[in-house]
Order: C-alpha cells, then sequence, then structure tokens
C-alpha cells in the first residue's frame, strides 16, 4: 500500500548531510519491499521506500566536509530515498555529472554502482574478454553493457523481448540472445563457441544456473545479483570442479557502511566523469510524478520497460 | 587391471629432468582412472598411472639448469608416476626435504599442493579465521589441518569415522565433527556458533552444498575440491546472493603447464621448509611395495585409511 504521507524533516547527524531529494527511481527490489518480501536493513525507515536518489544538499551535520549546502549529489541508501528529504553519510554520497538533470542524475545510481561492482570488483573482468548479461534491458543490464563496451569486454546480451534486443543495439549490444525461444545455450554456442564466455552477470537466477555454467571457459566467473526467476536450482558440482569456476552472490544493499562508502568513492573518482563525457548515459524509459508512484510500480511489475522508471517532485 | 609392465626407459626432453622414482603414492583420482572415468590429461602416459613421486634426478636435457644429476626431488604429474624412471618439466619440480626420507617424501606433493592451494590461493584464508575441512583424516585433509593451524586458522574438522577423528587429535585438532550421526551442521552451529565458518573445503560435494553454505559466515568462501558423495545437486542461491558468497571449483591436474610451475615454485620456496624444521609433517598410512599396488587401492577404495598409502620400488 502506497501513499504520500507528511512526516517531520530529519536533521543530519555526525559525518551526515540532509539532501533535498529531486528524483528518484525504482527498483525491482522496491517490489519485494512493498509486498514484504524484502525487509529494509536496520538503520533504514521501515515505512519509507526508495533506495536512490539525485538533489541537493540542502544542510550539513556536524564533521561532514565534503558537499557544502547546494551541492548537486546523488547516491543509494537503504531505504527512505522515496521522500522530500533524506539525510545520508557523506562519504556514500556522489557527486552528479554537471551536465545531467535530476532525473538523468536518479537513474544512475543503483544500476551503475551494481553493474560496476559486478563487473570489475566481483568478476574481474578484463580487456578482451566475453561477457554474457543476462535481461540486458533491465537497468543493471543497459549500465553493464555500456561500462563493458567502455572497457574493452565482449557483451553477449540476453532478454526476452526482441524489442527490448534492438533498443540495446542502440546503446553497442551486437550479439543479442532471444531467451523466450527454447535453448539459449545452445544459441549462444552457435554465435560465440562452446565453453566462450569469461564471465556471466546473472540478474536471473532460477534453472538458468546449469546453462550458466555451461557456456562458462575455464576458470569462468559467474555473478548471481538477482533471483527474478527464483532461487532453487540444481547444480553439477562436477563441471564447477572440473573448468574450476567461480560462483559469486552478491549484493549491496546488506554491505557495511564503509564499503559502501569505499564503493561510492571509488565510483565517484572512475565513473561518474564518464557521464560528463558522454561515454555513458542514464537510460530511462518513463518519469513519473512521485503523486504516480502506484503506476510506476505497475510498470516496473510489467517487465516491459527497457532501464529506469524515474520519479520526480 | 593392474600389472608391472617393461616400458622402454624414457629420455629427458628440453627443460626436462629424468627422475629415478623412489617412491610415490596413491590418489582417489587413480582409482577413478583405473575404473575407466578419469583419463590421463594430454601429454601424460594414458596407461601409466601415478600423480606424484619423489626420487632422484638422473638424467638432465637440454637447457635444464636447476636440478644436476642427484638432487633429491619430489613432485605432482598429470600421469606415469608409478613407474621407475619418469621424465618432468623441471620448474615443476620440487626439491624433497633433506631431512626425511623418500618414502616420507612421496606423501607429500599432491595433498599439501591440493591443500596449500585451497586454503591460500583459491580461499584466501586469513589469521582468525574459522575453516571447516570435510574429510579432515584423508591426506587433503590432514595436510590443511597442519597448514592452517600453522597460519593461525582454526580448524573444524569432519570425518565419517569417530577413530579418524582421534587420530586427527593427535595432529591438533580440537573441533571434530562426526558426519556419521545426522544434521553435522547443526552440532557444528552448537559448537562454533550459527554463520561462524570463514572458509569451507569440501572434498565430498554432493548433499553437503546446502550444509556448507549454511555455515558460512557473510562473504564466506567454499571450495570444491572432491565430489565423493557426487556431483550433482540442489543450491539455494538466495543464500548465496545474501549472504554474498563465493563457491569456487578446484582441481590441479587440467592446469596449464605454466600454472603448475608457478603453484610449484611458491610452494618450494614457502612450504617445504617447513618440513625440515618439523612444523609440518606428511602423514602415512601404510607403504606397500609396488608389486602390491592392487592391495593398496583396494585398503583406499575401503575408505578406512588416515593419511596416505605410499608405494616404493
Amino acid at each position: 500500500m502506497l501513499e504520500l504521507r507528511d512526516r517531520p524533516a530529519p536533521e543530519p547527524g555526525h559525518w551526515q548531510v540532509r539532501v533535498r531529494v529531486r528524483a528518484s527511481a525504482l527498483n525491482r527490489a522496491d517490489l519485494h519491499q512493498r509486498m514484504g518480501n524484502y525487509p529494509a536493513p536496520p538503520g533504514s525507515p521501515a515505512d519509507i521506500p526508495g533506495m536512490e536518489y539525485a538533489g541537493e544538499v540542502d544542510a550539513v551535520g556536524s564533521g561532514a566536509t565534503m558537499w557544502p549546502v547546494g551541492s548537486r549529489v546523488m547516491g543509494i541508501v537503504g531505504g527512505g530515498a522515496h521522500a522530500e528529504l533524506l539525510c545520508v553519510s557523506e562519504r556514500e554520497v556522489l557527486p552528479m555529472p554537471d551536465s545531467l538533470s535530476f532525473e538523468e542524475g536518479a537513474a544512475i545510481p543503483e544500476v551503475f554502482l551494481t553493474a560496476y561492482d559486478a563487473l570489475y570488483r566481483q568478476l574481474d573482468v578484463q580487456l578482451g574478454e566475453r561477457v554474457l548479461v543476462h535481461a540486458i534491458g533491465s537497468g543493471v543490464g543497459t549500465a553493464a553493457l555500456q561500462l563493458a563496451r567502455l572497457s574493452g569486454v565482449t557483451v553477449y546480451g540476453t532478454s526476452r523481448s526482441e524489442e527490448k534486443l534492438e533498443r540495446a543495439k542502440s546503446l553497442g549490444l551486437v550479439h543479442g540472445i532471444d531467451t523466450a525461444a527454447p535453448d539459449w545455450a545452445g544459441r549462444l554456442e552457435a554465435l560465440a563457441g562452446a565453453n566462450a564466455m569469461h564471465a556471466v552477470m546473472d540478474l536471473v537466477g532460477g534453472d538458468y544456473l546449469g546453462d550458466n555454467l555451461r557456456v562458462l571457459a575455464p576458470r569462468g566467473r559467474l555473478c548471481v545479483i538477482g533471483l527474478t526467476a527464483g532461487r532453487h536450482s540444481e547444480i553439477d558440482l562436477g563441471v564447477v570442479l572440473r573448468n574450476r569456476l567461480k560462483i559469486i552472490g552478491t549484493a549491496l544493499r546488506s554491505r557495511t557502511p564503509e564499503e559502501k562508502a569505499t564503493l561510492a568513492r571509488e565510483f565517484a573518482q572512475r565513473i561518474v566523469p564518464l557521464f560528463d563525457s558522454d561515454r555513458l548515459r542514464p537510460v530511462i524509459e518513463r518519469v513519473f510524478p512521485f503523486e504516480e508512484i502506484g503506476a510506476a510500480h505497475t510498470e516496473l511489475a510489467s517487465n516491459g520497460t527497457f532501464g529506469k522508471l524515474v520519479l520526480r517532485w
């Protein structure tokens, strides 16, 4: 049950800044949280959803020195971003690219941080490698596609929608595989050869596991970051052992503050400038006013979106 | 079908030395190979088994400079060690600890290299962590127990035999869990707490997977190096994702020559000296003359051995 309600303005604590939120965006985890399956972590408001924001600093807590009042910022939080005001630790805050609007900025943090972390910190993809990205039309998929291409990694992308594969081509996808048709792994092998993927980024889970392991090269890595198709699967450990594979589970939300800050500072240094130089761009399906957040939830749940659904005040 | 046969003496090639094998040892993979389930890799003789050796260099190939004739050496090979003579690349050869006999040396390479690689190169265990080692009475288990204790890592060891757990105590095992009784994971949690293992070294596979993942701490790592209980299992990817776990498959035999050489040189530098200073010791259940290799196979298959079965000329 989603509704707009008045709350007292939060005050920034030590090392925090308060952000006047201008825009936020929806994530699949918001749908799970709404349905009661994914409670907010300790320290986040239980009843204000929202995991990313773009806005301006409007107050600075004691000890905080990084962001003067008026700074344009963005970032991720454990919750509470679907609000007008939000207090966050300054070291978890990202600078907004100067050239982007708040609506564009709000479409960046969750998906680009997730894709950046998965590709470079979990999977450690390298120049010249091939990576398979499932759900290439999702927010994370479109972010991973752009990042991987910039770093000289060849992307194979899957989607259950031919239309999304078409749209992904405008972001540079060359090798698209329609997973609505049977035997996606066989068709990937026809395109790329057997055991050709150095890494797989999986947002789907469920019974994709067996085929994900099948298409990996010796010493290949699989990063599991989403389970839209379910969490239970069969596994053939013989393949894992023989090909010396690595399966890596990851999630941003459950991390410690220091891990979140480390990732944010690295992303701020390396990746944020790539938006200003137009080498990366947020992919937005549609912008909703906050009053229509219910409609935005319905649209995300339809699985028809390409890129992000943004919310604005 | 095992029998002793005469073969022409092999000649050492470029960068190779020829070793007069004084002793070798048995590995579970030898049983699989004998039954036709685990063929020798390309470059190894298909019909001479044996994956480790201790002996003396008796001839040196062109370009080889590391081991003069008469050097006492040991090491692993893809096959061919159950023989009197063996040619090996010099950079994959390990020096024998001065204080050990050939029979003792032959009990070292496979299990200590495997345990060293799994603990420090795959699982990256650190001072103060807790590691669960399954099959603690096996050759690899007894090696892992000794290595982990030396590096300040607390070992929890399992065995299906109370007697093997008793014998492991003489090697320093403090926390033993009998996996012949039901619910080993629950009894481990009673000992160590929930989600207390930073790493798990699994030589068993099969339906241990679920409990292995259950006992891991957030960001815990599982290394799968053996599948005596089978290769197929169910997996809950939700646990992998939520706790940010890593599952790592590994095997020595399928590695490239340069990987094998890298591991051998590192092991020679760091670990071999620990045998001479008596901080590590090979664990030998029994020594068989090569003429009785059939009986040695039968004994290993019985699962009753603690440590290694050695073969000698």
